[in-house]
């Protein structure tokens, strides 16, 4: 049956993001899709269930009236935060959850790809179903970045050190000193301006001034970095918050994430294995506090969502998301939409950084200049990075 | 010997100050000094002590030579959160210290007086030094206004509901619905201004754009908030950020922190004992997180810093201190100070909100419409309100 | 080579035992094979690494000096807590780790075994090594016991109730009201008195006197303590211990660990899914605490472990360990033997309760009247019940 | 009126417990009568208040028909852990009570203590109430020792060393290496057997069958625990409980609780400050860990409760209260009081160890033989010490 040639590029979307996940999973062994090693990751398995999880839940149940469960156990197994939508497993729970086993969820992903497939193939869908698409295909990209994020961590915790590919993915760049590119004082348009899809946190479109202001071209390098651990950054508080002073020593913090001293060299675990460390790479996995303090001992400071917003098209970026200086609130004119998708960003927005740009592990073209990513200032197992400001 | 006019009135600020702290003490009984029963809180006897200790280590120590330390020791204990000046006692240990005496205390504080004066009355002194004297000022001002807070929150857990003074306090107001005040989208500039004292955070001065926005005249009231409670605002999670809704949760929260329901009355508990709750006063000792979600149920949203500030000639404040959407970040240019007193704000710049204006409980002239009072959201010991914004 | 009979029968153990483990996780799936829903839990692939890293590191390790390591990240992953033989994974994240895959584990399995058989058939083996051979056996049969409350533990928390085996394991019995029989007072022997294997914390053989007293035939069931419950046990602090008063509140324990109410009836996870509650079987996974207060409700108290050795052979037991009143604490004369073997039972020996007898779950042959099992007084997912005396 | 001269004789006694009570809190400031800085101590204030309100509860409102409540809220205030009488203030939360003041309470000790006099001296009582005066003053008399060691522990947290009095009090005696006395297998009687007065956990009077066993005469000294110390004994897990090893880690624990080293000295808190160590006086205030660590050590190990008392007319004892190796359990036979009274002991027989003997600070008559206190393991701030056996 003849679909809009939209809807059909919305199909062929759709299959191309499910099929992403499933191929990024390919080096997996099925022991890999079960653990949560800690509460800010998800197993692969989890995710792989709770995207799928999103479509039926958001348009397969509401909108295909013919639709039946997959299992009537799966929403509360695979719900992630949406009060709306109903109980849920505790979030620290879902790496206890054996069954169903990986091969059932693959089943699972495909009954309801086809169920969707059929239902953009079936008649012309209103704009409000389009768009829950879209989101769901949004939503599952931006699992597929946590799933590398997330992998990292567990396998970083095995003294195997598990390759998850040869390839040293991730970890190359191009960074280190660098000019500083000056912007002028003035009015700026901050937000999505653009036809295709962005989230409910890039608008309303609206003016900030800004201050004249530098942004620093290249993103912060390994050696750098190094430099601020040699020269005793983390034994300084005059570089830290108050809160990261704490934070730094509760958790016994003398260094990045994945980083450890073997001899008098450094190494750090990659998807690649335990690889030494090259000073031209860009620094990762770091926190917001770390960033800032590195910041501060440089004599410069974090840009702000602003700053980096108007300074994009000058700088480049892509390999890192990087914290900026700005909290995560909602421009003004925001408001939350009704209804569960009303939960996606808007109850998020306290005690939060933004985060401008796009990583290694982000999906091609999910990333544009007014995306804002946002994480608690103490985490530090994304792929994120430092540019400079001042 | 003749000093210049200014240091002479200097000189009389600190006195007034210091007889100040002396004078909210008198209804109190000795056992009333000692008690901490909670870290954000401090006993009246540390905190007597401590505003002494800012004006012995920040003055008297390096800028007079002859001075003598009262008690070795009482830096160790007195010492709030300095990493400049050295070790201090933990946090949540002041309560645990019950000497030096109040009386002892009470000599420590002639002490330094004596020899603070007499440093004011013996030269002309460097501007430097100046500042600092009226940072000690502003700080003890500041710890005055904690008096009041710290000693309602140990009251209140006491099922004798002391009394502190019959007068009943920082309770009574004009608040509830009224109009709104339309301002225009432009530029403002946002900052201290004036000549006196200001805090390092209220400065540079620097311009923000701000969209057309409308601010209520009035604080929310009681009434208005009961009205919120009676809706069932406690338990619709559609009002509430991700985070608050598990402090809710974790906390058993189903009202404001000093309010209690005896029959079918509300009572709250008041500096002058328990008392019925006037549904025309203006709430208080509440938190960002109900002052956001009840925002939210009322269809508006809280003003932000920016706006308070632009506002504050037009609308009738000073009862409460009032949350705004505003982080509480840097303003653009702000270098923390080198030294001790570069750790008095900077350090504290992240996942914080900003309040502005003042409360009952403020000392008389340490209010102006640039200061900028923190706290983290969740915190509601403090004479705390809503105001509204659109 | 010829040996010694006895050493060929001790192979012949061996190989039944390592073949044990083996078939019991016949009917897990590989995804089964990983989580640790709770610290006092093991991942069943840890459970089949663990007890061949036994087997490695206390007998081919320091006794066969042919013998070169599986893999050298093994011994960190797989101790559990001698502190003689070095560093380990912290126990709480035995979940977390993915590698080596189960398929690896059953190949070092492989390993460890071809060469226990070859030292066994090699040559006479000298007592102590006899002795360690025949502790890693015993070791390995209390981790298949191990093995099935672990799984239970997990599956539990699964809404979906995965069915480990059709046959409804350990569920069945045939417990409730009987006589109790009665003990004369008198000097008692106690201790393992046999020529086989037992361990150290089972001896010396020593002397206790015991006054008279009498011990019901038959474990208290599900009906009983369901009267318990009716009559308000939960919520009557009066039979409770102090501390367990608090355990309840914090932990909001209203019923045995596995019993849920849908609509009027009781049901209870077992092994071979959700089922209805027989009242005529034996009642299982309770805590001491509440063993305890159900005895006080009954007007009984529980038995002491000299009580339970000395009536043992006149009483019908093997389906539940049993709660006693006694702590677990060392014989008369026990000395921790030295190095590494004397951490398994002697650092145990403080704040924990002595359970007698056997269950479902455990192994033929792995239990005997002098045997003493231990847990903490809160810890309630073994297959422990209650036996009363008075 | 004339009463019995048994009945004379407990009003003085009666009178001189409270009077005592009073007495030892002369040397107090206001000020050290109100904190409690951990949930093991009990402030002064407190403590007078507490001891009081036991006879009004348990006496004077049961058995006097025309007694009046001195103040409504004060049983709220200054029940301990009785469930039986209801509500009462949270554990942790005794220190951040002001209210009464210490004037109050002294008000409302006369208050009561007029009462209770006036009840023994105008009629003949019964024994029920007779009983439960003793009781109360046999509580006070336990409460008076933990004056001492609560009022300690929050001294020896101030930088300022406070005196409580000059007389080195507590710390001084007569320990250290001395000869081990033996005594025969057999059975012995254990349990109060005098007509005076004692606590229902010393019986019902019962047999025990104990095997020979060896004493010291004397207790462990400075001396010897020092050189535990020194030849690594904090450092050395074979020594420890697996509990222990981990509660000396998180704890950060590699002494005694009050030592310290300044140079190359140790020092101790004690009552009348900070002191050098005698290392010929008893050790004190060691949690049972490191009884227990230090016994093996020495190849030795502690007694067992009933080989204490039966040894304890041959050995010099008084100064310490001495860990055992025994659990708190109940003696055979023995049965909880029903009401109130039966929470004193029994509800506390789980996870504990008992002590035996009587310390310093132990009132004059609050000891005998078969006394039998307890405490978890890992308390320290009694003033106990150890005693060795094999």
């Amino acid at each position: 049956m003849p679909v809009k040639p939209y809807q059909q590029e919305l199909l062929l979307d759709f299959r191309h993001t499910r099929e992403a996940s499933v191929k990024m999973c390919q080096p997996l062994f099925t022991e890999d899709y079960i653990p949560q090693p800690a509460e800010f990751t998800s197993p692969p398995k989890w995710n792989l269930a709770h995207t799928t999880w999103f479509f039926e839940t958001f348009i397969l149940e509401p909108f295909d009236a013919s639709y039946e469960l997959y299992n009537k156990a799966f929403p509360f197994l695979f719900n992630s935060y949406y009060q709306w939508t109903g109980e849920r497993i505790a979030r620290n729970q879902r790496g206890s959850i054996t069954r169903p086993t990986v091969g059932e969820v693959y089943k699972y992903r495909l009954y309801v790809d086809n169920h969707l497939e059929a239902l953009l193939q079936s008649k012309l869908l209103p704009h409000d179903i389009i768009n829950l698409i879209l989101i769901g295909i949004n939503h599952e990209e931006q699992h597929q970045e946590l799933f590398y994020s997330d992998l990292k961590y567990t396998f970083s915790l095995n003294p195997l050190y598990p390759v998850y590919t040869e390839r040293a993915m991730c970890e190359e760049g191009n960074a280190g000193d660098s000019s500083f590119i000056p912007f002028e004082a003035g009015i700026y348009e901050i937000g999505y301006q653009g036809n295709g899809f962005c989230y409910d946190n890039e608008q309303p479109i609206h003016r900030v001034y800004l201050p004249a202001f530098e942004i620093r071209e290249k993103l912060v390098s390994n050696g750098e970095y190094l430099a601020f651990i040699n020269d005793g950054g983390y034994t300084n508080f005059s570089f830290w918050h108050d809160e990261a002073w704490k934070w730094l020593h509760d958790n016994h913090i003398k260094h990045p994430l994945y980083w450890q001293k073997r001899g008098n060299k450094w190494f750090q675990y990659t998807l690649a294995g335990l690889r030494i460390i090259n000073e031209a790479d860009p620094l990762t996995h770091i926190s917001y506090y770390e960033a800032f303090a590195f910041a501060q001992w440089k004599g410069c400071r974090l840009p702000t969502e602003f700053e980096w917003e108007v300074a994009s098209i000058h700088i480049s970026w892509g390999d890192r998301w990087e914290w900026t200086e700005s909290a995560y609130l909602p421009y003004p004119g925001f408001n939350k939409p009704t209804g569960a998708i009303g939960e996606y960003n808007g109850k998020f927005m306290v005690n939060q950084k933004v985060l401008r740009g796009a990583s290694v592990a982000t999906v091609n073209n999910h990333s544009r200049k007014s995306y804002r990513n946002f994480f608690h200032p103490h985490l530090f197992w994304q792929f994120n990075g430092i540019r400079l400001s001042k």
